[in-house]
């Protein structure tokens, strides 16, 4: 078991009023407990709280007059990590997926695998089956894409990430989920805190579906995959936008903190395994 | 209240083992009462059903092995459909949308609306929000683009199609949503059985959010909007496909029919009205 | 006949020795008449000169050491203008094409009228061929695509154009371009000097092949077709680009100015007409 | 030297009155001697000829009635080839370019260099300059794209292809005259009749301006590079296009013969060099 205080604190100046939407908090579920958590919004506004469906992202509605607006959110969370000896994770065949992996089998707005099969199948299509495959798209993306701030924007999908061979966490994520998917292994985005990552920022990862559960990649390697603290689960971006604003504003800052407050023996315990899960 | 009987027989040539997914019945909820419906393998093979969380989608999984296998569905349907006058029909604003639409606003595989919003803006921006106003999207779709047969494959997207001017029902249908999310309106796909389509074949279409409820629209113009019988409803075709099929096969053919048995006089009835829901 | 004065002065910071090719002179032919010109390099480093072949483009090639670099180029300019009736302008036969006016019926670079042959049909293919088709082209253009300095960059075509209906002059032209050449009309790209753009910039608009010779339209219509004075003409801005620089630099600032010395009754003369030609 | 004896017959049926551009006869020039030729057309028509400025392509303009037309060609050709070391050969930098091959240097509508920047740096950007760099980019497309007859058409670029991994001849030119491009080595298309290509047809392969020429490069390997015997040369396929028709047509059938009939010695001699040019 590992533990984390978290937080972070967003300030806009908003032009018009509009109506804001927040994926910030932290999921709650069997693998993430949360001991503590505080949201805090200034000036105090109305909040419309909901959690979807199936993977219960927590989503909060704001709707804003003009004026400043500052978010805030602090929460301390265990997080319960599968460790598993990579060597003899399987990938599934079609026949035997769990039905709620379905959907991550098929093509999104920023992860078109249909347009990414010939890719794929050249890159990946004769490495053996199983984790190792995806830890191979994994490392193919870390070794092939720069990791470059700034330099995709809202728009950049898995597609243009192929070609251009530049992007962010939120790219890396994309092209590995697109690649898996082109394969036939579900894959799906993490929008998550990360521990050691600098400078602070909202961070991106991927699942796979792989053996009877779903293991975390980062193809980015910016932080230990134990130091990931999930905000949210989906298809893709689109699913998990940390921060939407329909209307007219401006971003001033935004400050994020995550602290491992983990007993010292959990982080030596976790370095003989590879593979990692979290849900 | 209408009423139809409806069906489909598809047959296929299976050359290696594979999966199939079909989502060929037809939903069950307040609006669309299954009174019969039957359901058959030939060969007789072990089925695997499961139905959508959110909405309530019907997907069967089959593993069938080398040969011909042969799928065929019936059902007799009623729907009650809510007619509205569409003059007192107003868009959401943002902050009053109920969450369960939200998903609806965002770009998706096929409906690619954030590539779209300039277009959308500088085609629909400037009228008058409304039902009309997405009555207009369906028009300007049925005006400038063309509807022919086999002009598009599985690959084609709404944001071919706004440069393309061709299509088939789907890809109407994708370019009808993609606009309606650039102008803030929630929209999904529709898949359905369609009465006097002609040659008779799968249909899709698409809802948008308006006033209190989801609205039907077919920019083909090609059948009645209460002759659409629900099968699916989603984002866009990924979510709904009719039947994936991810090994080698060859399609031979397939055959669908849908007759009218409703009394005389409810065709008369809705004559006035154009707006119509069924969710 | 018009007049103008007309100069530019470039000044870049370069940080590794690099290759600098300026096309900033303007072209020399029958419609157009140098006067008077000079080009200075600061500091005066060795020019490779070239003209190109068949539109007798002017190339500057300057290998740039460290440091600051100036490029300033003045000329006086007499243009020779040829006004039609435009009521009375055909487009022209395949058949019966020049022969050097062939190339410019092909896709390019930014102009790919292969990919909105379905758009240029939808839009323009049932309007009465002639000058008036290409104007309706150019007017279309002017209304449905926003003119936003800063709105795109060095990848942005005709393609992007249809769809994002936001851009600069060389968008408008390259759109205006690829829609003729869809509809089998000859179309070119030409950029320029132009007399009261405000600010002060290079121009680019484009020329169809009607009749017996090269019209002129400018959708942007930012500017009287007759302050055009052509620097260049290209299938599209990669063949006339003002300044290509292959190394590490830093644009400083940018000057120039186009005045008009002409007769005051020339201006007067050339109300009536609206197709004009200059080449 | 090499000699051959070549030709080709192409019927098509014309079902409107069409104009028909082609681009079949071999180019005659210091490295291509036409020994003797003919050209015939049946029905026989008017023939309109032509020779591009720079490059020497030869085009015929035909108005053809409805009804079916035949054209067919015959040649015999010396080839003197010019044979290198390849470990010799340098990369040439921008200041030292000849000025005719600069346009070989930007983006066209199916070598979208610019695009590929990223892919091209991250595939090539480390090795060492030189022919040896070219041969990588010319193996690499050999290894990841596959070779499938029909696989692509006529708006299939080289952005599409390094995604895709699939193509034909002029897909394979393409993709290494993109990559050469956005590593600012000159590379131009060049369309061509070869010996041994199986089944017979027209051939496209790509030049690379290194050292003080033009060498050849064929990424498909399918024949050897001396069997090429060059028709036209261009910035990429839109150029040098065999048979432009723009009207209704069909294509009947088309058939092609290409016999080498050089001295036995000849072939011998050949066999230690790899590095060829034939421009």
């Amino acid at each position: 078991m590992k533990k984390f205080q978290l937080g972070c604190q967003l300030n806009y100046t908003i032009s018009q009023p509009t109506t804001l939407l927040f994926n910030l908090e932290v999921v709650n579920n069997n693998y993430q407990n949360i001991l503590h958590e505080k949201l805090q919004l200034n000036p105090s506004l109305a909040i419309d709280k909901y959690i979807s469906d199936s993977e219960k992202n927590r989503f909060i509605r704001v709707n804003a007059p003009t004026g400043k607006i500052e978010i805030s959110y602090q929460a301390t969370v265990e997080l319960f990590h599968y460790y598993a000896n990579n060597n003899n994770i399987a990938e599934v065949p079609l026949a035997e997926l769990p039905i709620e992996t379905l959907p991550y089998l098929y093509p999104s707005r920023y992860c078109q695998s249909d347009l990414l099969f010939g890719l794929a199948e050249s890159e990946f299509g004769n490495l053996n089956p199983g984790y190792s495959r995806v830890m191979m798209i994994s490392d193919w993306i870390y070794n092939k894409v720069k990791y470059l701030f700034g330099s995709t924007n809202s728009q950049t999908s898995a597609f243009d990430t192929a070609t251009q061979r530049v992007g962010v966490c939120r790219d890396f994520a994309h092209l590995g989920i697109a690649f898996c998917r082109a394969l036939n292994i579900p894959a799906r985005f993490v929008s998550a805190y990360a521990y050691n990552l600098n400078p602070p920022d909202f961070h991106a990862c991927f699942e796979a579906y792989l053996g009877d559960r779903w293991y975390l990649f980062d193809p980015t390697k910016l932080v230990p995959l134990t130091g990931i603290i999930r905000i949210s689960t989906g298809r893709d971006a689109t699913d998990v936008s940390f921060a939407t604003l329909f209307g007219t504003f401006e971003m001033n800052d935004q400050h994020l903190f995550v602290e491992d407050i983990s007993d010292v023996q959990e982080n030596q315990k976790i370095e003989n395994f590879e593979a990692i899960s979290i849900s």
